[in-house]
């Protein structure tokens, strides 16, 4: 956190259908439904989460993501951000506070990779979900579906993950906690950063097409909980991608499926934590498949290629 | 229980090498290695098991299943179920006491699917392994691996599985707990059978060839243990088959993975419970892959195809 | 199982407040509320009962338990093990089917502690609650609070342990798991006895007064289960006597609780299992706190105080 | 994090037993024995935990802490952090590099409570114990006892916390994410101190007497690992202070016991987690038994009596 970026914040994703998206994100992941906008859009948090929203969908032709925000710490260090992009080269935009409701100015900047990141400082704060901000229980008891926590991290996929990754460390303080390095060609063939301790506030995958969206991340506590997800994705149909199973990198327990449009979702627990003084982790690209699914030690088709 | 049938006792497995086999059983699964006989046959048992032993490892040239053994209540069962087995006509062998080390008289028959089976009624009785019989303690320290608490159950595939589930309820008072049938034909594509109220004692898969063996299944206590044996396959660098999953027959949460001979192993936990007046749980044969692999709703290749 | 008793079935107990009684055992325990009858009883089951019912709450203006019934295998059953129970010198009373709505006709006797019991062979058979019997789903997606699965046994108070269990295993077929004894007089402090593999159907504490009620327990899944147990009795003000814990005798994973009456229950999860040559588990009375409670190894106040 | 204090990196405790303690941190909890210096001291880590040593302990006529010391990012902040002390009017005494093996120049000062911590820049790094840098295994076999993860806070005991809270927040950038009050008088009774996105670093009870310990708490992965720990307190007649149980405060999942000096530990997995736009979670001092114990709802004796 050592440039005020604190954490991710929001995800915009595009759906197909906002009815049976809304029935995925609410009734099955189990997110809480908090608004429906003046652009139909519809905004979800995690019960743990204080700010007023996480997730927003917005209907379209395609799948995929919009842009993902980070939270900032004061709109000084917002502004301060603003000018390095600036001076970093960035393409940056300012979206006026109010675009998205209860959400103060964001700017936006595009990245080496093609996908559009957001900063912003100020978001309505109404605090966790069902439980009282005084003397608070432990957990609300009226949770849905999964039960996701919180929203974790976005794993997007891209073809110059060195430059977008060397813009969120110099700019934004990220941090490279682990990577998938070609022990030959020396090419990074995934990245993941972090501004907390936590293993990964994002990852990039090198691929040969821009802008590319991998999965939406979303917490859970325990391994007992990702067997119920898994389960939930059984009694529901839901398309599941792989799992349970654990990662090799980060070591997080893990579950992956598909929103009704296509999109990638995860469900986690676990995990590795990470200081600044921690060395890189590396993993050898020669050993991709133990690192991307511990278990299996080969990747399934889909991981590589369905993105949206 | 209704015949004097008690549970699965023990199982002879075939292996290529034996001190591979030993390193496997003992160290991953976590059996304790308890003997080694004068055919150089190695014993070993789950920690909970009162009895001296409930797996034997034999040195052949193909991997497989030699026989299963059922302990009966006392000796007077052991001769009605034999003078039964005579009538129903399977072909009888008697075993004297002492062929496996600490094991009483074994009658031992064919069946319809071509398995060997056998009944004894005495077999040492050392007690628990690692704790006191007295003001017990929940678990001894020293387990390794997979920590797998006892011998649970059999898969095994042949072709005339209806004849073989015949016999074992008529003449050993088995239970049909669970089926697999086609709507269709009518066939039944696996029966899942108990005498006690374990959703299985032995299960069978209709397959066109007699006597194959499918797996031998352990008992873990939780699904926290099923992630741990997960992660010690891939550390150990064993050829895992599937999960950590969950199966749709008997709800258990499982992995499947092979021992150094190609034998497979299940260490499980949780599942169905059954009664007498139980009726049969049924799946549809369509729905087969959910009814085995309730997460992916899919067969792997492996599953019909890889017997030993 | 060899006198054809196959388990608890149901449990009868004492409400001062039928409306607080009901939400207690239907909200916080979750079990599932089935039916009110024309005497304003009002019955419950666990999910994973395939009976109509196995708890029924009878408005009274002193808590305790009226009475627990075991199914037995066929009405034939019933006949045998009532002409042995009058033969034993039980008085035995006959209660017509249909008094318990939905249970076939009911023998009650009476024991040496003053506790009385019922054998019954029919009861309506609905299955599982919440799950398709055919291809069935892991769990139902409505479960409330503990979500308790099954009732599993009673702990009941009296002064002639001894004599009851004597009935209990020579009439009825139970065998002695676990005890407490007092190695110095021989005096057997608590009895646990079973007619399944489960450590207990049902279980006795030595005690000055006849006919008393220790508590009624469930089945949870997991020990993640009793935190939520735990978390809920919390989040609900319930009053709570001990735990989350884990027993010596049987090693279950457990926590006490009372319902609004005062009646203590229990949920649990795992423990010890038992087979018909399993030599009986004792502990010294010397270390009966260990026994009871293993983490404190020290009995509370209320363990022996308090029984309704 | 907001100057560069990163973490909690040891803490020197009192033992008035060396060869007891040392098998109860190395054999119950598990940390890796990794050290004994020149002044016959004991070092110890958590296996995940990268530099040489959390955990010293030094023989004693007294139990108690003698230091607890926090990492910061560089030299260069450690040299602003003293300076900054000395401004603050902290006593601050230099020790010299390599006073405790492998860690480098460490600036100590004492606070209002009485307790003496300690920043250091450079400790020896040998990495996470027992797994490779590269492709890393999830976890090491060979682990021990309770096999905890790593040192994560203190709780301490003195008169001025608001004292010490005003110095950890302005000259080290800690963040104040709970805390007990009295709405009465307006006292605060309890502070919860984080300097990362855990729910605490650091924490501290008013009490009447200066300096006092009350308990350096250790990680664990699960619930399931804290009844281990549980377990393993029993079967090595630990201590038990309380527990298995959760705080209301931060929602761990705990179990408190003592070394055998009468030092408390905790171990303990799960919690809340914070940010600096995080508003402070405040409980009420009438609630203070629910704030520790969630389950009990009220302290034990021990809690506020016993500390060394």
């Amino acid at each position: 956190m050592r440039k005020g970026v604190m954490r991710p914040g929001h995800v915009q994703l595009r759906v197909l259908d906002m009815e049976e998206a809304v029935v995925h994100y609410r009734d099955r992941l189990g997110l809480i439904e908090v608004n429906r906008d003046s652009q139909n859009r519809a905004y979800f948090k995690g019960w743990t989460e204080i700010d007023s929203f996480s997730v927003v969908l917005r209907e379209a032709d395609e799948p995929g993501m919009d842009f993902m925000g980070f939270k900032v710490t004061t709109p000084d260090v917002l502004e301060e951000r603003k000018q390095e992009l600036i001076e970093y080269g960035c393409s940056v935009e300012v979206i006026p506070a109010g675009e998205l409701d209860g959400c103060g100015e964001r700017i936006r900047f595009d990245s080496p990779t093609g996908h559009y990141f957001e900063l912003y400082a100020e978001k309505e704060q109404p605090g966790k979900w069902g439980i009282s901000p005084k003397n608070p229980d432990a957990w609300p008891e009226e949770l849905k579906g999964m039960r996701a926590t919180r929203f974790d991290h976005c794993l997007l996929y891209g073809d110059d993950i060195d430059g977008t990754a060397d813009l969120l460390q110099k700019v934004l303080g990220f941090q490279l906690s682990e990577q998938v390095v070609d022990q030959e060609s020396g090419t990074r063939v995934a990245a993941f950063l972090t501004v907390s301790t936590k293993a990964h506030d994002i990852a990039f995958v090198r691929h040969p097409e821009k802008g590319k969206f991998h999965h939406a991340s979303f917490w859970l506590d325990t391994w007992e909980d990702v067997l119920r997800a898994a389960d939930l994705i059984s009694m529901h149909d839901i398309s599941l991608d792989i799992g349970p199973t654990r990662h090799g990198l980060t070591h997080g327990q893990t579950i992956y499926f598909f929103d009704p449009s296509g999109n990638r979702n995860e469900v986690f627990c676990g995990g590795d934590y990470t200081y600044p003084d921690h060395p890189v982790v590396t993993w050898d690209a020669e050993q991709i498949g133990k690192a991307i699914f511990y278990h299996d030690r080969v990747l399934n088709e889909a991981f590589l290629g369905v993105v949206t």
